[in-house]
């Protein structure tokens, strides 16, 4: 059992995705996150749901997220004025996290080690001319290691 | 649109469940974190599967994660001696993060605001009594508010 067989497809933006695009495509997958392909089209990191967020609802209600509970504005109107018009380059964070990547070939305790170390529960699968073929989560490496 | 009208229902375990069992729930479930109950019933933090990865495989294979490559260890053998005979309560870190909570009558906005200020996919939300009775996920909160 190797990289190449447990990778999946899994749902990836660029830079240049607009902002509000990308909050859908998470959404519409059940995702807290999406694979972000630098401007080489190699993965370089994830975007989280919570960053989304952080774009999303203004600074003042951050600060204070009681102030949402008697401001008089629909949550969707106030999501899309915060994203609209940007970009996935804009939600990203001043520090991004790499992505971790693994070649094809490497073992299932190979990625639980990697995932274990960095703290990242998702992998990025390389193929031989270093674009991705496709991702494993920490959970789909559990599922096929422990056979639930 | 309230907090009691998103909430679903959402694995938990207690300090007291067995590792395996946690990471069996996580796999089955395709989550990347269970909510953990403390010993009062309410609902304290999230057991991330990262963290059951840092448990399952050997310190020495974390630090140099090429090692794994060439042991000659099935990863299913691995996990289970890493995993079992021991509880959630050791899984999770030294410094747990708590997790947020919402009273049933949270807006989605009070709820985006939130998880965008701790940087935490996930809430609970609480009766009147306290206790757990579902949780929203920054995903689901996405897909109702921009109706994807």
């Amino acid at each position: 059992m190797r990289a190449s067989d447990l990778a999946t497809d899994f749902p990836t933006v660029t830079l240049d995705t607009p902002a509000l695009e990308a909050a859908r495509l998470m959404a519409g997958n059940d995702l807290p996150g999406l694979i972000v392909l630098g401007d080489n089209g190699s993965p370089c990191t994830v975007l989280a749901a919570t960053q989304v967020l952080r774009m999303a609802v203004p600074r003042y209600i951050q600060d204070d997220p009681t102030l949402a509970g008697v401001i008089d504005e629909a949550a969707a109107d106030t999501f899309v004025n915060g994203l609209g018009g940007r970009t996935v380059r804009e939600l990203l964070p001043d520090e991004t996290r790499e992505l971790p990547v693994v070649p094809a070939d490497a073992t299932l305790l190979e990625i639980a080690a990697l995932m274990a170390q960095v703290r990242i529960p998702i992998v990025a699968v390389l193929g031989a001319d270093k674009r991705m073929t496709g991702a494993i989560t920490a959970d789909s490496l559990l599922d096929r290691v422990l056979a639930t």
